[in-house]
């Protein structure tokens, strides 16, 4: 791609999102220079509006003023686009087609399950509902675990994709546990050791929040609009 | 990708699924011989069960015994592996990493506003749900318009990605209106115009129901189900 050191990089992103956080980790693995921008999202910025008219959600990330939006999308955009940098980052996703079908299909069941179950353990705190988004999301973490198998990453001997899609989770794994009344460890040991692995790592561990203060956030916005 | 023309590949699909489509369209743009299986999504094969243990859903793609998933993953499969055939099949999605970005964007936005919105409009047949169902998807179409502007197809000059990804909804353009009391050709004239010109390609005319028999189905399946 050129020289793309001089490339103007910004991201829109917001709290303890962990959408927003997919593209931090992704720019940290490559070793992009790049403004973050924190958005309020009970005021958004005209930016924020400019940039992403049509969903007006964060991530968003503005490259040389282009926007590109939605957080898987951005971290392909950025593997495609930094794909051979100074720093030698390797690859997020795999280069053969059915691999990249794979690593895009359990990111997106990432989306689909484990987002859809995990948030409803906190907005629906009580009774059957939240029991049932409970058992979701440790179901949807026990497939995960399964796919990952014996490798020490998603991506194999390398963090890759999935693993960006699925690590910024984990700093509201104490969240889901204080309000669900249980503990990950007892029934996804092997996901509780890869996290731990992926902490090691500088891009992740400079982006996650800490696990305390995400769940103080969650018990203050629940508050604040009177949920439950 | 050397020979493929040997290449097993066969279809796991469902009746009017406009997700079944899309992999149908993907397959005939590429005129990629290919069998196809559909599904009774009542009493599933144990083929569909073991191919995609995770989703339990079609469509899936079955390339020499290996499954893929997800409708987009699976066009996007195809436009990788079939990138240069005998035919000089163009490619669905562009080059430029920024354009991919855009055409995945829009894509994805099919099926988080149109699918969801236009579903509702006949499984809640009635009242403000109905309504709010009915605006959103209106309002998701013309966003689309406006992407569209004055190109022939979302993909430019070329069907593409997107184009895919959102005429298999035109054959069930009827049941909406039918159920939803309106004519979409008010409000989104250049959508209309632009599925008349998909209409008149092979791989769309040829996969595509008729509008009046996916709305007998619809009427069928809520007689059944007791919906409403």
């Amino acid at each position: 791609m050129g020289d793309i050191s001089n490339n103007n990089v910004v991201l829109l992103g917001s709290g303890f999102s962990m959408f927003g956080m997919r593209a931090r980790i992704a720019l940290e693995e490559k070793e992009i220079k790049y403004e973050y921008k924190e958005e309020d999202l009970i005021n958004k910025s005209s930016l924020l509006l400019e940039m992403n008219p049509v969903q007006k959600k964060i991530p968003v990330l503005i490259h040389n003023g282009k926007p590109i939006c939605e957080s898987l999308i951005i971290v392909e955009y950025i593997d495609m686009v930094w794909n051979n940098n100074n720093n030698n980052a390797p690859m997020l996703l795999p280069f053969d087609p059915y691999d990249k079908a794979q690593a895009r299909f359990w990111a997106d069941f990432v989306d689909q399950k484990v987002y859809h179950f995990s948030r409803r353990i906190w907005t629906n705190s009580k009774g059957d509902e939240q029991e049932l988004a409970k058992k979701g999301f440790i179901e949807s973490l026990k497939q995960l675990e399964e796919f990952l198998g014996d490798k020490p990453y998603f991506g194999g001997e390398q963090f890759g994709f999935v693993d960006v899609a699925l690590i910024p989770f984990y700093c509201w794994f104490y969240t889901y546990e204080m309000f669900g009344n249980f503990k990950l460890e007892t029934f996804c040991p092997n996901i509780i050791s890869w996290a731990n692995r992926c902490m090691k790592r500088k891009s992740v561990s400079i982006t996650l929040a800490d696990g305390k203060e995400v769940y103080e956030s969650v018990l203050d916005y629940k508050n604040k609009f009177l949920m439950d």
